[in-house]
């Protein structure tokens, strides 16, 4: 145990100190260190696979179902993703150093904004070993050093990728301690890592809602969280009823167990009788059970009651929760009071109502006329991401590499002194 | 104990009903009980000096020190000037809405990001009672709703604003409990608000350290926490020394109680034997003690030695710990490891130097040939701050408007589905 807390804390003080290198380097320096991980990834290809494997092995051994090995599993398509990946974020801008908002104070002060790093970044995730790479490339490139507590299911695989990292970094002239993967599978580790306040400067959880629950109690020190994405889709009095079947139907069903699938459909009123029987023979056809309010229950047969549980619930699986509801004010109120203020889209043609779903509802994303399911990094163009936030403040939705920075405020002066 | 946990989890859910509703109002209806207020604070004057008096009067019998007794009294031109700040932050443009970033999106969406309050942001805070206006009127102009918890000494003066701000909101037709002073003094009442995360998005402290890592520790919901302010100005070994001396002077003695007020001087060591008597003799005036490290006690006579302690100490104090430099890498490298990341100046005529400064020096302010005294939200003209941040995430520095929102993301199609 103690032991195991000296050595967290030794993580923790190397990547103190190396942020601080980090923070000062061009966006030369880490694009060499990150075209270099590319090469090495598609490189060291069989020696990640041959990790790979006894990782897979081990958990089949083990008892985990196939769908959690399945996770688990690399290919040789997925490293030539994760090279590609890696390629893709090196080609963004650097936004540390970035100035903005610059204004001139009466005084003469020049007032402006500058993007940082935030400093040294932990991340705690289960399973799939892509989060790995994608962590340790999202921080390089936005100046932060990082410390990853990946799950010991996928073990052998993450320190086959961090391999790569380290030796990348080591050849490029910055210091291996900007990315440190965890060597021990000690689980007092992640307790020893919450308390760390000192060196981590946001701790950012993937996985299950009961991890991330048990972190956010417990960590010391800010969290970027993801809890869990309860989406909704209206569709609303005047939509067009094609588009609406085609938005419902590819937000609940293109993948289930993602956190942008709509887990709940809202439909005015006027135009229940003509578009739920529509939509009921859509998801027959994929086999997604219906659970509905008994207004909905009234238009279509044979579908269970939804309960006030279902609401709140995140399915990840063929069923979906259906109300019908007396307008936008209703439907505005069910998403802000039974969402996760993950993702919600309105269908509809109506400009004073697009207006107000998009201002009234809380959402990280608010959409008109589009699938949830677009609710992404790369679908946004952020290159790619290191979460999914939930949370109120700092960042909101996808995190990208402006998530994994902040804005310090830049004074520029002629010797002024306050009167 | 349960009827607090009881009262206060009202409190909560009433300020979330009233939030959805601020969050959708307009900027001219915000704007009216905003103007109101100030009417009403001037028409109120006398019955929330009456209700100082008692605080007071009960503050000296109480035993309490005669500039903790200071700090609580109000006086009919510090009412006056609450009025004139409310006024002031009537005339900032609405943050919330505000759109930003919009790009077009290979398939066609058109992404971007919209400005929307936090949603019920709670403050707990200690003594001067102009917190009370001043977080109601910010939460207000920026749609969030408030719970503000003041400090017992300052009761009565706090009920009398509260009073106002009731009126206000209730003649121009908002909720009242957009604002929510506690009306109990029960302690418990902290622990209760701390644990309500469900209702409350942002605790935002304001008082000691002491009360400051207490919150921190116990809330269950993200914390905008102000710690201290240790902050430095290095004069480089360029610096024209007339300017020098004057920023030293200003940064340490315009007042000793603030947070922004200069704790460590750098000086580098190639103008150390030029600067430093000159400093000396200023600082003599002012009858400020100096603490140096070996190389400054070589240079000074009579000066005590600074400990490991002293470089990390804010001293709300005529004290100051001077410190000799090989150089910039030095003094960075002082200011990142004692500093509290608050405010950091540098006096040079050097672009080199100062590009490196700016970038590197890892707080929440970063100057240049200025007084760190500058550091606050009147001085960078946010209109008033709720707070000053030295957290990494959210917000750096003077917390006005725009750090009480945050951005959510806007996706407008026309129909779009994911493949």
């Amino acid at each position: 145990m103690t032991d195991v807390v000296a050595l967290v804390r030794q993580y923790g003080e190397d990547a103190r100190a190396a942020s601080r290198v980090l923070a000062a380097a061009t966006n030369a320096q880490k694009n060499q260190a990150l075209l270099r991980m590319a090469e090495l990834l598609e490189a060291e290809q069989d020696n990640i696979l041959a990790a790979n494997d006894q990782d897979t092995a081990a958990a089949a051994a083990n008892g985990l179902d196939a769908a959690m090995v399945d996770r688990l599993r690399i290919s040789a398509k997925s490293i030539a993703q994760m090279a590609e990946g890696v390629r893709q974020v090196a080609a963004l801008a650097d936004p540390v150093g970035e100035m903005d908002d610059f204004k001139i104070l009466p005084n003469g002060l020049k007032l402006g904004k500058m993007r940082a790093p935030l400093g040294v970044v932990g991340m705690i995730y289960e399973s799939r070993p892509n989060v790995t790479i994608d962590a340790a490339v999202l921080c390089l490139k936005s100046g932060n050093a990082c410390l990853l507590r990946g799950g010991s299911e996928s073990f052998h695989s993450n320190q086959a990728i961090a391999k790569v990292i380290y030796q990348a970094l080591r050849e490029t002239g910055l210091p291996e301690a900007c990315v440190r993967l965890f060597e021990t599978t000690d689980r007092a580790a992640v307790g020893a890592m919450l308390a760390l306040n000192e060196f981590i400067d946001v701790i950012i959880p993937r996985g299950g809602k009961g991890l991330v629950k048990r972190i956010t109690e417990e960590a010391r020190m800010p969290v970027i969280k993801h809890l869990d994405g309860v989406c909704h889709v209206f569709i609303n009095r005047d939509a067009d009823l094609d588009m609406a079947v085609s938005i419902a139907m590819n937000a609940k069903t293109s993948r289930y167990g993602t956190c942008n699938t709509m887990e709940t459909l809202l439909v005015h009123q006027d135009i229940a009788a003509t578009v739920l029987p529509r939509l009921q023979a859509a998801y027959a056809t994929k086999e997604v059970e219906l659970r509905g309010c008994e207004r909905t229950q009234a238009v279509l047969n044979n579908i269970a009651a939804a309960t006030e549980e279902d609401w709140f619930t995140e399915y990840l699986a063929p069923i979906l929760s259906v109300r019908v509801v007396d307008g936008l004010d209703e439907a505005i109120a069910h998403i802000n009071h039974y969402g996760s203020h993950h993702t919600d889209s309105i269908v509809t043609n109506d400009y004073a109502d697009i207006q107000r779903f998009l201002r009234e509802v809380d959402s990280a994303s608010v959409m008109v006329n589009a699938s949830t399911r677009f609710a992404d990094g790369f679908e946004y163009g952020l290159g790619a991401e290191i979460g999914i936030s939930t949370d109120k403040i700092h960042v909101r939705g996808p995190v990208g590499l402006e998530g994994l920075t902040n804005q310090k405020w830049i004074v520029l002066g002629s010797g002024q002194v306050r009167v």
